[in-house]
C-alpha cells in the first residue's frame, strides 16, 4: 500500500491548495498596487512641463526599466521583442499550450495621468505576485506585456499582430522622434519587426485591466466594468464652402456664411447621435474658419467628425443620416459640404466566454458589475484580431482621463486586479 | 457810357460760362480717370507677394509721390500735414470761407484691389481738372486730401479730428512699422500732431467718392449710391465654457459640448439679424475651440461677434436679443457664455442736405440712384464728427472688395466723379 500515502499526500496537497483558494478567496494587495502605481507615476519628463511621459522619451525609457525590474523581481523571464514591447514570461504546467497574455501600456499622452495603461501592467504583475504567494502554477504559460506607444496609435500591439505599416515607421511621435528611432531606443529592432509578430492560434487569450476613462461605472455605482467590445471609430474631415464677403457691406439675406452652415451641421450631428436609440457617440472636436477675421463672413469652414459604436451597421447608419442631412443643408443653402474620410476602424468585440468568466469572477468577489462598450481605443482591440480578448474596467473619478486629474482609488484598482486574477485562473482551466 | 461796354463784357463773360455749364453738362473724363487708376494700381510691393501697398511701405510712399505729382500738375498747392496726410489746396473766390474737402486714401489692405480708396483721391483730382478746363473758381477754397493709413484704422482722419490716441502711435501696422515711424516716413511729424487737427467750423463740408465694396448697387442695377451714413460697429468676443471630455467614452446625454452650444448661438445670431426688420448685420467671423482635437469634446469655444447698423438704438436692441438668447442657452445647458466688448463705434450720418444735393446731381446727370448705408468704415465717418459729410458710392462688381478681384468699370468711376463734381458745385453755391 505504498501508493496510498503518496496518493493521499497528493490529495492533501491538492486539497490544501483548493482550501486556500476556496476558503480564503485570493484578493489583490491594495497597498502593493498603490505603491507601485505611485512609484511609476513619479517617473517622467516633468522638466519639459509634461506631466507624464510620452512614448520613447527618457521618461518612457526609465519607466520601462522600472517595469523590467518589477517583472524580474516576481520571477518573470524578461525579453524585449523587435517592436520594443517588454514581455515577461512564466512557465505553465503544459509547455505545448499557447500562452495567456495579460498586459497594457505605460506610455502616456502629453500631460496625462498616472492610471491610464499603468494599472493594466501593474495589475498583471500583481497576478504573478498572487500566483507566487499561493504557490500556484497555471496550465498555460503566462506572459505579461508592456506594449510600446499605445497613445501614439497602438504601435506595440500593431507590431505584434503584424499590422504596423512601413509608412508609420517614419511618422513623428509626440516626443519628436520617428517611431523607427523610438523602437530602436527602447531596445527593439525596427528592421526585424516580423520577429515580433504573433498569429491566430499563437495566443490562448489576451486580458487587459484598464481604468474606464468614462463616467459610467461611477454614475451607476458599479465596481467592475465588463467590456463588451471596443467601439469602431469612423472619422472624417468635413469641408463647408460658402462665399467669403465683407461682414459690414453684405446684407443678411443671400449670405452664404460657411460658419452658419457648419454650425447648423454641428447641431444636427449632435441631435442625430442623441435621437437614435443606442450608445453611439458623434463629436465635432475641431473647427477652423477661413479667412477667420471678425469683419469677414467665412467662406470656408473645416471641421472634424468622429463617430463611434460597437456595431459596424450602426456606424454606417449614423453616418448615412449625417451625410443625408448635410446634403439637404447644402442644397437648401447653395453651399457645398464635402466629407473626406480619415479612418474607418471596425469594432473589436470581447469574447463572450471571457466576458462570462469576468462576470463570474466579480460575483465571487462580491463586486457589482456593468457591461459596457469601451469608447476609447486600447491594445486589446488589436489583440482581438488574433486571439479571444477580454477587458476589465474599474471606475475613473468624474469620468475624466488624459489629464493629471485622472484618479482611480486604491480599492478600485485592487478590485480590478482581483477580478483579473480570477478570470485568468478560470480561463486557464477552461 | 464807358460803363456799359465793361458791364456788357462782364455779363457776356458770365453768360458764356453759364452757357457752357448749362448747355454742355460737365462730365468727368472716363479715359483720364481709368489711366490714372491703372497707373496708381501698378505701384506697390509686389515683390513681397502683396498685391498692393500697405500703409507706410515703400509702395505707399511711391504712391503718395505719384499723388503729390498729380496734385501739382493740376495746380494744387501741396503740403503734408503733421499726420502725413497729403493736402492739395486751391483758392476760392472768398478766402474767409472755410474750405470744402474732397478726399479718400491710397493705402491698401495686404493683397487688396486697386479701387478701394484710390478712386476717391483720383476722383477729387478729376474735379480739379474739370474746374480748370471750364475756367471755374469756387467761392470756397478747396482741399483734396489723401489720408494716411485708412486701412489700419482711419489713422490720418483720426489725426485730423484730434482723435488718434497716444497709445495708437506705438501700434505695429501691417507693414511692420509703428504708426509713429510710419507717419515720420511719410513726411509727417508724430510729435506735433496737434498742428494737423481741424475743429468744428474749420471745414465747410467733406465729400468722399468710394467704391461700394458691397453688392447692392449691382444687384439693384443703380449707378450711384447715396450714402445715408456709415454704420456703427459694436464688436465682442464671446466665450462659451462647457466641459472637456473624451469623445469616445462620454455618452451623448449630459455632454456639455462647448462647440455644440457655440454653434447654436451662431445659428441664433444669424436668425436674429435676419428676422428683425431693417438692414442690421451680425456676423461671427472667427471661432476657435479648445483643446481642438478630433477625439476630445471641446470644453471651450471662443468666437467673435460683429454687429452693425445705422442706428445706435438698433445696435443696442440687436445685441440685447443676442445676449438674452445666449443667457437662456447657457441656463438650459448648464454652460456659461461670457461677452467681452471689443469696440463700440457709433454710427456717423451723412448730412441730409448734402444727400439731397448728391441726388439732384445724379438726376441731372441722368444716373439712377440708391440710398444705402455704408457697412464698411471710411475716413468720412471721422470727418462727420467735425463737418457736414457726404459720400458717393459707385458699383463694385460682384460686391467684392479687399481682394485683387475688386473691380469697378471706367464708366462707373466717371459717373461717380461727375456726381462728385456737381455736388461740389451745388454745395459751393449753397
Amino acid at each position: 500500500m505504498r501508493i496510498a500515502p503518496l496518493l493521499t499526500a497528493a490529495i492533501v496537497l491538492f486539497s490544501a491548495r483548493s482550501a486556500v483558494y476556496a476558503q480564503t478567496f485570493i484578493v489583490a494587495n491594495e497597498a502593493r498596487i498603490q505603491s507601485r502605481i505611485k512609484a511609476l507615476g513619479l517617473i517622467g519628463d516633468t522638466s519639459l512641463g509634461i506631466r507624464k511621459r510620452v512614448a520613447y522619451s527618457t521618461g518612457d525609457i526609465a519607466a520601462r526599466k522600472y517595469i523590467t525590474g518589477l517583472m524580474q523581481s516576481v520571477g518573470l523571464s524578461v525579453r524585449v521583442d523587435a517592436g520594443g514591447n517588454i514581455i515577461g514570461s512564466r512557465k505553465g504546467k503544459n509547455a505545448s499550450l499557447p500562452p495567456i497574455l495579460l498586459g497594457s501600456h505605460t506610455d502616456a499622452v502629453p500631460n496625462g495621468g498616472i492610471y491610464d495603461g499603468d494599472l493594466g501592467v501593474i495589475g498583471a504583475i500583481e497576478c504573478i505576485e498572487l500566483l507566487n504567494e499561493n504557490h500556484l502554477v497555471t496550465d498555460h504559460p503566462l506572459e505579461v506585456v508592456d506594449f510600446v506607444d499605445e497613445e501614439g496609435g497602438l504601435t506595440g500591439s500593431e507590431v505584434m499582430i503584424g499590422g504596423l505599416t512601413a509608412a508609420r515607421l517614419g511618422a513623428i511621435t509626440n516626443g519628436g522622434k520617428t517611431i523607427r528611432q523610438g523602437i530602436a531606443d527602447l531596445g527593439g529592432d525596427p528592421d526585424q519587426l516580423d520577429k515580433a509578430v504573433r498569429r491566430k492560434g499563437d495566443i490562448e487569450a489576451y486580458l487587459e485591466l484598464h481604468i474606464e476613462q468614462g463616467g459610467n461605472l461611477e454614475r451607476e455605482n458599479r465596481d467592475i466594468g465588463i467590456v463588451e467590445g471596443i467601439v469602431g471609430l469612423d472619422s472624417w474631415t468635413i469641408e463647408v464652402t460658402g462665399t467669403t464677403n465683407h461682414a459690414g457691406t453684405t446684407p443678411m439675406p443671400g449670405r452664404k456664411d460657411a460658419l452658419v452652415i457648419a454650425s447648423k451641421l454641428v447641431v444636427l450631428v449632435n441631435e442625430i447621435a442623441l435621437r437614435i436609440p443606442g450608445r453611439q457617440v458623434a463629436t465635432v472636436g475641431q473647427i477652423n474658419v477661413f479667412p477667420g477675421a471678425s469683419n469677414v463672413i467665412p467662406g470656408r469652414a473645416v471641421m472634424s467628425l468622429d463617430v463611434r459604436d460597437l456595431s459596424r451597421q450602426k456606424l454606417d447608419s449614423v453616418f448615412g443620416l449625417i451625410r443625408q442631412t448635410a446634403d439637404s443643408l447644402a442644397a437648401a443653402t447653395g453651399t457645398t459640404i464635402n466629407f473626406i474620410r480619415k479612418t474607418a476602424a471596425d469594432p473589436a468585440m470581447a469574447e463572450k466566454k471571457i466576458r462570462s468568466l469576468i462576470t463570474l469572477s466579480a460575483d465571487e468577489a462580491k463586486l457589482s458589475t456593468l457591461s459596457l462598450p469601451s469608447g476609447a481605443g486600447h491594445d486589446a482591440q488589436d489583440m482581438a484580431r488574433i486571439a479571444p480578448m477580454g477587458m476589465i474596467f474599474v471606475p475613473s473619478k468624474g469620468g475624466i482621463s488624459h489629464t493629471p486629474e485622472e484618479y482611480t482609488s486604491p480599492q478600485d484598482m485592487a478590485h480590478g486586479a482581483t477580478v483579473l486574477f480570477h478570470t485568468l485562473m478560470k480561463l486557464d482551466k477552461n
